[in-house]
C-alpha cells in the first residue's frame, strides 16, 4: 500500500477543494449592538435549481490511524460542509479529478486553532473520502444538497491508501 | 421588570418557533459502508427565491444571568439556524407575534444532553432575540439567508425584561 502522510489544514492548501470554515481571514461584521462578531459567508453553499439546501446531523464511528482509503466519492449537484460539533481532529481526504477520476488522494488534519473550531465545505464535484472522525464517535453538523437525480458518484481504487497523521 | 424563567428546551415547547437541530427524533440513514450515521434535513431551512443560504460563525460575547430583554428581531426573507460549536449551554428568547410586534417573551435553556449538542432554526419572520452566549465567548455556526432587501426587522419592548434560569 501506498502511503500518505496528513497536512495540516491551512485555505491555501485546501482551495483546489472547497472552503475552510474557519473564522481567520473571514469578513467580520459586528452586529447585534457590539455582543456579536459575524464572521460572513464563509462557505460557497451550492445547489443546482431543481435541489435545495438541507442541514443533518452525520454521527460517525472513529476511524484508527493509519486509515485505508480505498475508495471516494463526489456529488455532482451540491457542495457538502461538515462543521464540527466538537473540538477532536478528524481527517479530510480529497483528490484532484484526473479524467474523471480521483487522482492520487491527499490528506488534511483538521484540528481546532486558537480562532476555534474549524470544518470544511467539499466543492460541488470535488473527490473526497467520507467522514472520517478520530478518537471517538463524533457528530459534524452536515450542510448539503437534497433534490431529484443521482447525487453521488463512487470509485474503488484498484488499491488502497495507506494515511497516517504525525 | 417582569421576569420570565427560562424553559428546558424540547421540540414540543419550541416548534410554534422553528426547529430543535438534534439527533432525536430525526429520520436515521445508515450511510458510508455503515461507518456513519446520517440524521437526515433536521431543520426546514428557507430563502426567498432572491436569496441564497449562506453560513457563517457568529462568535457571541457571554452574558450573565438574568438577562434583561429589551428587544426582539425577526428576518421576513428566511430561517436562521443556530448550531453551537462546543457543549455550553446558551439562552433562545422567542416571542409569539401580536398583530406585528412580539409579545411576551418565551426563553429556552439549550443544552447539550445524551444525544449531543443540540441548536434551534428560528423559521422565517418569528421573532427572536439576538444570540444569547453564557459562560464564555462562545462559536456557533450559522445557517440563514443574504440577498437583496431589508430582511431584518426589530422591535423594542417597552419596558424590559427579566430573564433568567434554573
Amino acid at each position: 500500500m501506498q502511503e500518505i502522510v496528513a497536512q495540516p489544514l491551512t485555505k491555501g492548501a485546501f482551495a483546489p477543494f472547497g472552503d475552510v470554515i474557519e473564522t481567520a481571514g473571514a469578513e467580520l461584521r459586528l452586529i447585534n449592538n457590539g455582543t456579536t462578531q459575524r464572521f460572513h459567508d464563509i462557505a460557497n453553499i451550492e445547489t443546482d435549481a431543481d435541489g435545495k439546501v438541507i442541514a443533518s446531523i452525520f454521527r460517525g464511528q472513529p476511524f484508527e490511524l493509519p486509515v485505508e482509503i480505498k475508495m471516494m466519492e463526489r456529488h455532482p449537484f451540491g457542495s457538502q460542509a461538515f462543521i464540527p460539533m466538537h473540538r477532536r481532529p478528524w481527517l479530510a481526504v480529497v483528490a484532484q479529478d484526473e479524467n474523471g477520476r480521483p487522482g492520487r488522494p491527499q490528506a488534511f488534519l483538521v484540528k481546532p486553532n486558537e480562532s476555534g473550531v474549524r470544518g470544511v465545505n467539499y466543492a460541488r464535484n470535488v473527490w473526497h473520502h467520507p467522514l472520517i472522525s478520530l478518537e471517538v464517535e463524533s457528530d459534524f453538523l452536515v450542510i448539503d444538497r437534497d433534490g431529484p437525480g443521482g447525487n453521488l458518484e463512487e470509485y474503488f481504487y484498484p488499491e488502497a491508501w495507506s494515511v497516517s497523521a504525525e
